[in-house]
């Protein structure tokens, strides 16, 4: 070896490095996976009878037409659904609120998918139902993780994904229709903070585990309107985020593609570095 | 650094080179996304009011609950959706046609992403509406690409993904209700090439782009029993593969988690390596 190493130089001790690190790998099976030492975490509740929706539409109904065997001796389940597109984990595509914003359809993957930060308000949230989070959360992120990457992924964890799907402590209320509406009480994202990210950050989604990105008791839906102008959609009631880290998670949400619609059924999944 | 290196030994001259490699490396920016060096396709129909459901199924409605401007002065979009879970981009569950199998919400999210390799049978399927893909038609993509790897997600591409959305060359018919159903003809898979595939190989999830992973003109289902009997999922009426190699595609299946659904909406998306 000595001989041989003598006239290698830096850049030749690198690359013999790497070759004899290669010699020493496994041949490539499944480990050829982009997503190789990690695991999944579905962020997504369930659709069902009693999925949590806003107290004025129409929550998840799955009717069953068939679930028996049939006279040629199989076995055959099929069924309908039907619901509005604002419940249950679910994205509000930016015409929600956008007049000319894009649907849901209209969204490109890319934009739904890649690195994410969670920002943990858990604790202001569950000492105030009416918590939102602003610029002075992210700030505090930033300072012990740095600034907000380029087309980062935001998710805010209020901690309420754990209410699921009690109606009474999620949202505030288990009363239903309009009369309901004032009784809302839920943490939500401070328009202050939507302008801030809109016009200081550069972010591709954001997310959170309340049933909507502005407070329960907003009734001006201004947190929307901002971040959806900018064709930033929001995902609402996301699933219990404590398994993930702060930096690292990779995200994937990808909604039911419903042509002009404002939103819909979205299955929303993160990738964690490391075993469990 | 001699002195450094004589002591060293070989682990140690590899654990230096991957140090130095480090050091030598770019600071991680929006290239340490698992998916950088490709890009994603989206093998998703829309739902729609002309989306493609079985002859006997609910077709996709969507009903719009505002699309105005508010009396509060913003801008608001909402819509009701319902359907059949059989019909546009879907997936079969187990249950579908196995009494004991996995509902939709039940199955792995792992079991629905990985590598995916592409059987073209497109010539074959232009040649005859009511072709089966066989064993002899795995068995030469094995031949050429080698065998199919443990836990590979495949697609079956007939081309008929280009047909889409007109019933009467998608489906073979354009009427609907229970008569119509004899008049589908459409390929899918040969049970026989189910058998093998469950037997001879270990597949994660299958899928194609028509209406069904049995043919039109099957009547007894019996490629959906043998796939779905083992929790293999079936995904149909995916969208245009033409733009997908081979082998080296990654898919992303995700569904709307339909609490005891026998299948439901599927976006699904490939990740291929390369620019475009
Ligand atoms: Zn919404
Ligand atoms: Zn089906």
């Amino acid at each position: 070896m000595k001989a041989l190493l003598f006239p290698l130089g830096l850049l030749g001790l690198i690359a013999l490095g790497r070759l004899l690190s290669l010699a020493e790998a496994e041949p490539p099976a499944a480990s050829t996976s982009p997503f190789a030492g990690g695991r999944w975490i579905d962020l997504t509740h369930e659709f069902a009878a009693d999925t949590l929706y806003w107290p004025t539409a129409q929550r998840f109904q799955l009717e069953v037409e068939s679930r028996a065997m049939t006279p040629k001796g199989y076995f055959y389940a099929a069924n309908r659904y039907r619901a509005s597109e604002h419940g249950g984990t679910h994205i509000d595509a930016p015409i929600h609120f956008a007049e000319k914003g894009k649907t849901v359809d209209q969204l490109p993957v890319d934009q739904l998918m890649g690195p994410a930060v969670v920002v943990d308000v858990s604790a202001q949230a569950a000492a105030d139902a009416d918590y939102q989070v602003n610029v002075a959360d992210f700030e505090a992120w930033e300072k012990a993780h740095g600034l907000l990457p380029q087309g980062i992924i935001v998710l805010l964890r209020t901690g309420y994904a754990k209410r699921w799907p009690d109606p009474k402590t999620y949202l505030g209320t288990e009363q239903r229709g309009a009369e309901a509406v004032p009784q809302l009480h839920f943490p939500g994202l401070h328009p202050d903070a939507a302008r801030w990210l809109v016009a200081q950050r550069s972010i591709k989604a954001i997310g959170l585990d309340t049933a909507s990105i502005d407070r329960g008791q907003s009734s001006l839906f201004e947190s929307h309107r901002i971040l959806l102008e900018q064709n930033i959609p929001a995902f609402e009631n996301v699933g219990d985020m404590s398994l993930l880290p702060a930096t690292g998670a990779h995200i994937i949400a990808l909604p039911m593609k419903i042509k002009e619609g404002s939103g819909g059924p979205l299955r929303i999944v993160a990738w964690v570095p490391g075993a469990l």
